[in-house]
């Protein structure tokens, strides 16, 4: 039996499950499971994070659990230990979020270089104005913090932009679409060259905390800075303090350490940020891409071709 | 003696052209010469449009006049049997238009796929909603009316973000960049094809008023409709009821019937229409590449190589 925790999956979706399968499929969190659904449940389907969390009292309650598929890319809210011990497989569906996010972060950079917000203000005046320039994102350069499937399809539309595209990574090793690419350790040399910054990193024990105070006063005065990877990548309060002293000119958030984003965050009244809810790859063929990745795993995982399924997820 | 009727040169680039040809250069509009300046000038720099237009009787004034540089793609609201009368040499500052503008279409193509004016709301609510899911242009058809310069530059942004392009010119030849090209008598065959529609005609007898009820009306529920031509490629009332009804979803109009967009037009205060003061091409190195072509052209000017000078307008 397959139990799915969120009800972001259509009717639709889920009978397609049910006949790609042939299982039963329970859409359920698994505190409202009957005892006798959670005895039965070998296969998860689950966002595993935010407020589609998977704790580990939840997991022991699953005995017969093989196989975790996370709806999302990142898999570090899992309860790591458990899967372990257990040795439950799991498997992500990175890779799908590279089309969405990818156009969410080319539409945030023309945003800002189109002041969008400050002509809907003189929209709302009624002001036909010839003050305010538009800015152009050609020959500026983009840095992107994070090379993998996501910052390549970033780096490859801002190239027919004529942006100059730079990148960060662990080895330095540069994909095609990037001009140059930079080691992590090598972050302070990269972030003076920036007039827009894309984060796209993981959150790990390495990037966690990655951009403060320090990086940020390494940065262009008014950067505009873009966060699609993870909230913790940054520290909120200090990237707070550098929008309103306007060091960052602005900045588009759709991640947050926390998530929902409490009532009352200055993040939301903030005029230079555009706050999205973790909303950047969540269009309508998200669940239908995510899906098929499961499904094309099950087949391999039905034949027992372990090393075909793709996304495998290890832990260390 | 050069004129330019416009304070938009800035005086490091007057210092420029006056360095590069050795003329004396005036900054005022024609009525504001003295009646010396108005016997010296030989050479006009101006918009010739809009709130920079030029009159017959302003011309009559200037009896050596030579040669109108146009620091606007179009000359259509130029004196034209005055010019073709006393035989004055214009040329346009035709294809440096292409880089900005595509620049503001591809913006506003993602504005409205990423709803960024819904998801704005949102924020100033202090709104955590997954109600509101963004779209994606993969996938999308985007027809463009227009596919010289600027518009085989916006094509070719979009096929890298996966739409399918099609346009629309006189011929039906097509720019590699596009998919498909329809000629223009053929406009209502493609029309129903777009989610996406761009309207970069200059205005001709044949564009004016081209997009009317009739058109609208074989478009798509909920089209995406986007003006950087001219204001008179469209009947504004029947654009208006469109944006109304619902039936164009919404709208970024930078070009109007009549600029600037009077105080109280119901545009201003449409929550589905993106208003910009005819500001898309206006960016801090727009006038740099104007005036880089009239130089270019006035070197070839001096040596007498006519034929070499580019954006000749003729005037039928």
């Amino acid at each position: 039996m397959i139990v799915c925790t969120t009800s972001d999956i259509s009717n639709e979706i889920i009978k397609k499950v049910i006949e790609e399968t042939g299982c039963k499929v329970v859409q359920k969190k698994i505190q409202m499971l009957k005892s006798s659904e959670k005895y039965e449940t070998k296969y998860l389907l689950t966002y595993g994070n935010f407020d589609d969390e998977v704790n580990a009292e939840e997991l022991e309650q699953l005995p017969n659990l093989k196989w975790i598929h996370v709806l999302s890319s990142g898999t570090e809210q899992l309860p790591q230990s458990v899967i372990k011990d257990r040795d439950i497989l799991v498997t992500s569906s990175k890779g799908i979020h590279a089309i969405p996010i990818s156009e969410y972060v080319l539409g945030a950079i023309l945003h800002f270089a189109k002041r969008i917000t400050e002509f809907r203000k003189l929209q709302d005046q009624m002001s036909w104005s010839y003050t305010q320039e538009m800015f152009e994102v050609y020959g500026k350069t983009l840095g992107i913090l994070g090379t993998g499937s996501i910052g390549s399809d970033i780096a490859e539309k801002a190239k027919v932009f004529g942006m100059n595209v730079i990148g960060v990574n662990r080895s330095g090793r540069r994909p095609a679409e990037f001009d140059q690419v930079y080691k992590i350790d090598q972050l302070k040399e990269m972030v003076p060259l920036c007039d827009y910054i894309c984060c796209i990193l993981p959150s790990t024990k390495e990037t966690i905390h990655l951009i403060g105070q320090e990086i940020i006063s390494l940065m262009k005065d008014q950067v505009i800075f873009i966060n699609v990877g993870r909230g913790d990548l940054v520290i909120e309060e200090d990237l707070l303090k550098a929008l309103k002293a306007g060091k960052i000119g602005g900045a588009a958030l759709d991640v947050f350490k926390e998530e929902p984003l409490k009532t009352g965050h200055p993040f939301w009244s903030m005029e230079n940020v555009l706050v999205t809810p973790h909303a950047s790859a969540r269009t309508k063929m998200y669940m239908n891409r995510a899906i098929n990745l499961f499904l094309d795993n099950y087949k391999c995982y039905q034949k027992r071709q372990l090393d075909n399924m793709v996304n495998k997820v290890t832990f260390n």
